[in-house]
């Protein structure tokens, strides 16, 4: 059976973000004022084959855990869902 | 009054993905097997200040149209809510 995976990867609080710093600083002087607090993460999709929503959960955390995000300074939510479309 | 815009971006169908197509191949040597459709995207999430949540959208959109994204090869999908916490 097959899952589709979400992993939203963002970084941990306190972890300097040079990729949002410098779009927030660079929007006012392109005309968008009031914006703030820019953050800037990643999202990985994949679909993964497993015999039940459990075990996709476990292998999808587990992966995640050990290969996808770097721990020390991310942070990551894992969504499983059935089926094999998109997600 | 403040927004939470997340602003999901991923790369248009038929557009090469690098970064997913090298962990697809990495996985079956680490010991992860069935996984497949491995796609990396980037999820950007700021406040904004609008009067109410049409304004707010109609201004994320277009930030995100002119500024976040490239057009030629990234869809965005674009979230607003209402509230300046985390989203």
């Amino acid at each position: 059976m097959k899952f589709k995976v979400q992993v939203d990867v963002s970084l941990r609080s306190g972890i300097a973000d040079p990729a949002g710093a410098t779009i927030e600083r660079a929007l006012p002087a392109l005309g968008y004022e009031g914006v703030s607090g820019v953050s800037v993460g990643k999202t990985i999709r994949f679909t993964i084959e497993a015999s039940d929503q459990e075990e996709a959960e476990a292998h999808a955390e587990d992966l995640c855990a050990s290969f996808l995000i770097n721990p020390v300074i991310e942070d990551a939510t894992v969504t499983v869902e059935a089926g094999n479309g998109d997600l």
